[in-house]
């Protein structure tokens, strides 16, 4: 399934139940955040190493994999809901971050970026 | 651009810039929480049904785009460096989901689901 | 118990567990955020109106009360780690919001403070 | 200036600007999670030695105060609007989490506490 797919098939379940008069782009900004936190949740006691090396531990991915999955649900509904073309954003967006993070003049710096 | 495309781009690009050194899984769920909450400030002194007409402000528009844009860009990294394939994630989310609410007994009832 | 008490009483707790370690800046900021996000999926479905009634609702109310509490408990870890007076930090910000935001010129304009 | 003088100051605040409209507990929820998250962002890309030796940074400590303060203030807004008093829900939290994770039990594991 690709974005779209999954767009038309989030709003069919949420017709289905009923449940569209609770995602305005308010409600769906703060369950987008309510995902998010389940995933610091999951990292906030570890070394950045531990983090790295979670990859290897079945059960915590299993968990973080469906935490990611609810993430994009929330994205791609409220995307749905403000006529947004999520990959065509993404794509202008990183052409913004060339322009802005030239290759060789941030080289290594995370206090050049400070975000990406 | 799907997914799969948007990951290698990302990854190039933080290569180029020897960014990859701070992407451990634990900083890009803090990177993702930072941004939604951009989204959440948008939307917090909005009452539902101005954040329903927001798509008609070309201005706030175009800022949601991007904030919604860097959401999945975090995402998708950390979904790289996890290993997390998104739309295979999504579409098992989805089905759990459709096993745990049925469409009949929910009905309408936010107090039943809680969450998506 | 004042916030210079609870500061004591939340310090002794984690030596005696031998938790300090866990206590980073950093990682206490995450903490702050995933507490909060407790609250924000209390609310996320409610409308203003129901948000405001929940007063009521002495179940809810218990379950509020003990994620604010978690929230006060890290912002006071927080402060304690990077030796913040957070009462005169609050007395601070209030007299610069006071300039920022003279009474008569922003009077009921969401758009003017945008926060607080 | 202690928590229930802030309160009362931050009340006459909102009032004097008409502000109190925009503060139901919905929204201040929202308006905690953003500002917690502008401490997240100063914290993200740092390592969690360098969130330690972040004290020593005038200029950042004095940006990271300013954060503090607005999520406190947020937090005894919230508090005010439902009648928590911050003080009396973090002692009886405090007593919970005494029980929940005895001293020896538990100690220097942050699998076992998994939050405070």
């Amino acid at each position: 399934m690709n974005i779209e797919e999954i767009k038309n098939r989030l709003a069919r379940f949420a017709e289905e139940r009923d449940w569209e008069q609770f995602h305005s782009p308010k409600n769906l900004s703060m369950a987008l955040a309510a995902e998010v936190a389940e995933l610091l949740e999951i990292f906030q006691w570890l070394t950045e190493e531990q983090s790295n090396r979670i990859v290897d531990d079945k059960k915590e991915m299993g968990l973080i994999r469906q935490e990611m999955a609810d993430v994009l649900i929330y994205l791609i509904r409220l995307a749905d809901k403000l006529g947004v073309d999520l990959e065509q954003a993404v794509m202008e967006k990183i052409e913004l971050n060339e322009v802005k993070y030239p290759k060789n003049s941030v080289k290594g710096s995370a206090v050049k970026y400070n975000r990406l």
